[in-house]
């Protein structure tokens, strides 16, 4: 980011009044630009005892397989647009539940919150769209569990087939850490308790 | 938004190819711009059956009271910004609990998510920061209802001192929809069920 969005002027990077932190800023028409964390929307789609995931036809992690899921638009809330990327990914018609919303992922060091519902597929006409492809159900031990595209991913499906034996399905949110060595560690930050 | 922030030359307003909405584009470097929701992430300071609420010394809403909270930074996980942001704006230290994540809040009208976190108080050594006036502690009963800066702050107050009398605290996310008579609705999305 080198020029001002409202007048093409450069941008410096300086700490403005009132503020605590460097941020681009223009000397010409004063504008000031904060770059914040996106959301990243998605589902967990189920069919009686399967999920449904997607082959991915992109980069990142071309071929390997995930939940639906993409950046959160403008003028959306978080349950649709996880249910329009499920559409989108997987051709999906979903049917959402009373406490859909399952786990979220803080990912500070690429700046990134994940936030995943638990939906119930509509029916079986599923299809792939632009970015996947191949969709399928899998139970637990078809998954292809090594070649899950992204530890969040894989985080929420070990989650659910563990909270599936309990039939208690939390919300719980994590932060994802990607250590020095490129090893990445995710670290449980809340979970909603069970009540006796 | 009329440059690019890269080269300078004027955005046009198009659906790039493979994509199936507008967005700024340039033509001269390729660059896409995106605009995605900002996260606002806050904290439900508690202090026995007190709640601690800063009086606004910045607008929007100068003057009403509100939860400490603000945008998340790059490179900090949700709960982290909640806890700086409540520092900073209520010199406040605070003890974070296993069950923290509380209420989470969709406006897409206005691209917006709020989360807030259920935070003790550590000690009574608050005070007033750069954005607030004045802050306090409230029981139910104490606090300024017709004088509460957000409606999503009002929201989780409310909830909270329902949820209190049951000792259960599950997390819930609403669609906050801004209405064409300019009145503001709260729908429930999820809420974690009780489990007996």
């Amino acid at each position: 980011m080198k020029y001002c969005l409202h007048c093409a002027s450069p941008l410096v990077l300086r700490i403005p009044e009132g503020d605590d932190r460097e941020r681009l800023c223009c000397d010409n028409c004063n504008a000031i630009f904060y770059l914040n964390p996106k959301n990243i929307v998605g589902t967990l789609p189920v069919y009686e005892n399967k999920v449904l995931l997607c082959k991915r036809a992109i980069e990142p992690r071309l071929g390997k397989w995930t939940l639906p899921a993409g950046f959160m638009e403008n003028g959306e809330s978080s349950l649709t647009g996880a249910i329009r990327e499920t559409k989108e990914e997987a051709g999906a018609s979903v049917t959402v539940m009373d406490d859909c919303l399952y786990t979220l992922f803080n990912l500070p060091s690429i700046n990134q919150v994940y936030m995943f519902f638990r939906v119930e597929l509509t029916n079986l006409d599923f299809t792939p769209g632009y970015e996947s492809k191949e969709v399928a159900l899998f139970n637990e031990q078809e998954i292809p569990w090594s070649e899950i595209a992204f530890p969040v991913v894989k985080s929420t499906l070990e989650h659910y087939f563990k909270d599936l034996q309990n039939q208690h399905f939390p919300v719980r949110m994590f932060d994802v850490l990607h250590e020095k060595d490129r090893s990445i560690t995710i670290h449980l930050v809340s979970i909603q308790e069970k009540v006796d």
